[in-house]
C-alpha cells in the first residue's frame, strides 16, 4: 500500500464502532502506549478529565494502580516491548485491562480485547482506529462529528495544496519544523513532530502555549540558528492564547505560520489538524526523496533489543 | 546578586523544613505551575506515584477536581497569571489548596501557605525551595540524603570544569543542546532545556528514553542539520535503558556525551544532575556574553499581557 493511500484511508477508520467498556468502580485511568500508538492516549487525556488519566510511556505502571484502575494498553503492532511489560504489570496489580491492537502478543491479553481490523498500516496512520474506542467509550464523539470529520478529511484528500506549499518552504530552505499547539491540541502538535521525524526523516520540535512563554520565548529571539526554524502555530479558540501568540511573534521577531483548523467542534478540528500535518510531512518526504512509510532504523533497534536479554 | 551566587546558594535551600500537609481524605493531587516554577511538580511526579498526580500548566484545572483533591499551586513570584487563575478554580471546586510562593497574590491564598524566605532569585534557581515542601510532605527525602546532596552540590560549586568544557564545545561550534533523560530524571532533562533557553538564551530540546526511540531516532540519523546538535545523555540505573542508549548511538551514528550522575540515591543523583546542568548553561551564557540572570523578553510579554484585558 502506497503511503498516500494510508492517508486517504485515515477517514475510513472513523467508522470504528468499538468502545472501551468502563467498569463502574473505576477511580482512575492509566493509558499505556509509546510513540504513534501512545498518541491516542495523549489526545484522549486532553479531551477528557472526568477522572484522573495517567499516561505511561515507559516500562512501569504507577504505584497507585489497583483493582479500581482501568488500564488501557495500546500498541498497533501488539508487540511493543514497553507496552507488553506494562500490560503484565496491570494484571499483577489486578487492574481491569483493556487492550487495543491489530495483532501480536497484546491482542491475546486483556479483560476486553479490541482488535483493529487491519494490521498493514504504519502505527502513526492508524490513529482513528486506536482513538475511536476511547472516544466512543467515554461518549466524547457524536455521529454528526463523525460525519463532519469525514467530510473535512475527504476535502483535504482532494486538495492539500496548502500543505504542499508549507512543505516546499520548509524543505527548499532546509528548515527545522517547530510546532506550537495549545489545549486541546497539544498532542496534535506532538503528532506533527512524530510525523516529521518518521515520515519526513526530519528533526522537529513541538511545544505549547502558554508553557512555551516560560522558556522557548527567549531562545527563539536571541539564539544562534534561530533562522533555521519554520514555525507552525495552531490558531486557538481562546482569546488569551491568541493574545499570547500575537505578542510572542512580535516580541521575538519570528514569522509564525498560523494553521487555522476547520470544523465546528473540538473533535472535528482535532481530526482536521492531524490530517493536515500528515500531508505536510508527506510532501516533505517526497521533496526529500525519502520513503515516507518505512522507518528502518527503528526496526533495526527493535531487532537489536530483541537479541539482547532484558 | 550575581547569577553565580544564585548557583552557589542552591545547596543552602536544601535546609528547607516546610512540608505540604496532606489531608487524610486526599484521593488525587493536582500541581499547578508554569516554567521554572512548574518544575518542582514535574520532579515530584516522577518520584511519587502513590496517588494520581496531574500536572496543570494552562489556565484550567481538570474536571475531576473535588473536595478530595489536593491542589498545590506553585509560583515563585506569586504573580503568574495562569497559576493564579488555577488557584481560584481550586477554591471554586472546594479542593484543599496549598500555595508555595515567595510573595505576590498567590502568597495570600490557600488553606496552607508556604512562603519561600527569599524573593530575589530567578525562579529556575529556586527549585529546592519549591520542591522540598513536596519531598518532605510525602516523606521522599531523608536527612542523610539532604546532607549528601549538600556535599555533592558543594563539590560542583568548587569544581565545575567538566561543565565548562561542555559549554565550550557547544558554543564554540554554535551547536544546539539536545538533552535525553529517562525515568526518574525526565524532568531534569526538561529543566536543562529551560536553563539553556533562559540562562544561555539558546534553543534547546529535551526528550526521554524509551519514548524517543519511537520518534527522534530516525531523525537524528538522517535529517539535515543533524550535525548542529550536541547530545547530553543521562546515564541510567536500568540496564534496558542503557542498552537503548548504546544501540541508539550506534545505529544513528551520533556522538552521545554521557553525563553520569554522582550520588547514592535517586534524590541525590537528581540534585546533582540539576546542578550540573545549571553550570553548563551558566558557562554557555558567559561564552555568549549574555546576561545569565535576566529574561527581558519574558518580562516584556508579561507586561504586554497585563495591559491587555483577558
Amino acid at each position: 500500500m502506497e503511503f498516500v493511500e494510508e492517508l486517504r484511508f485515515f477517514k475510513e477508520q472513523l467508522g470504528t464502532k468499538e468502545r472501551v467498556e468502563v467498569p463502574e468502580n473505576t477511580k482512575n485511568i492509566v493509558i499505556a502506549g509509546m510513540g504513534g500508538s501512545g498518541l491516542a492516549g495523549k489526545i484522549f487525556s486532553e479531551l477528557y478529565s472526568g477522572l484522573p488519566v495517567y499516561l505511561a510511556d515507559g516500562y512501569e505502571l504507577p504505584e497507585f494502580v489497583s483493582d479500581s484502575t482501568l488500564v488501557i494498553a495500546i500498541s498497533y503492532s501488539g508487540n511493543t516491548e514497553e507496552t507488553l511489560t506494562m500490560a503484565k504489570d496491570a494484571k499483577k496489580k489486578n487492574a481491569h485491562l483493556v487492550t487495543i491492537s491489530s495483532r501480536g502478543e497484546l491482542s491475546e491479553q486483556g479483560d476486553q480485547r479490541i482488535k483493529v481490523p487491519r494490521s498493514d498500516l504504519q502505527p502513526r496512520s492508524s490513529t482513528p482506529y486506536l482513538l475511536l474506542p476511547l472516544l466512543n467509550g467515554f461518549n466524547l464523539i457524536s455521529p454528526a462529528e463523525v460525519s463532519n470529520s469525514y467530510k473535512l478529511l475527504d476535502a483535504l484528500d482532494k486538495d492539500s495544496k496548502e500543505c504542499e506549499s508549507h512543505a516546499n518552504a520548509l524543505v527548499n530552505e532546509s528548515l527545522i519544523p517547530v510546532i506550537y499547539g495549545s489545549t486541546p491540541y497539544r498532542s496534535v502538535a506532538y503528532q506533527w513532530k512524530i510525523q516529521f521525524n518518521e515520515t519526513s526523516k526530519l528533526l522537529a520540535y513541538a511545544n505549547s502555549f502558554p508553557e512555551l512563554n516560560h522558556n522557548d520565548t527567549t531562545a527563539i529571539a536571541t539564539s544562534y540558528k534561530k533562522e533555521d526554524l519554520y514555525f507552525f502555530v495552531f490558531d486557538s479558540e481562546t482569546k488569551r492564547i491568541n493574545d499570547r501568540i500575537r505578542m510572542t511573534q512580535e516580541i521575538t521577531g519570528s514569522k509564525f505560520n498560523i494553521v487555522r483548523p476547520k470544523g465546528a467542534s473540538r473533535i472535528e478540528k482535532m481530526f482536521y489538524l492531524l490530517h493536515y500535518g500528515s500531508y505536510v510531512s508527506y510532501y516533505a518526504a517526497k521533496l526529500r526523496r525519502v520513503d515516507p512509510a518505512s522507518v528502518p532504523l527503528i526496526e533495526k533497534l527493535k531487532k537489536g533489543l530483541k537479541d539482547t536479554p532484558m
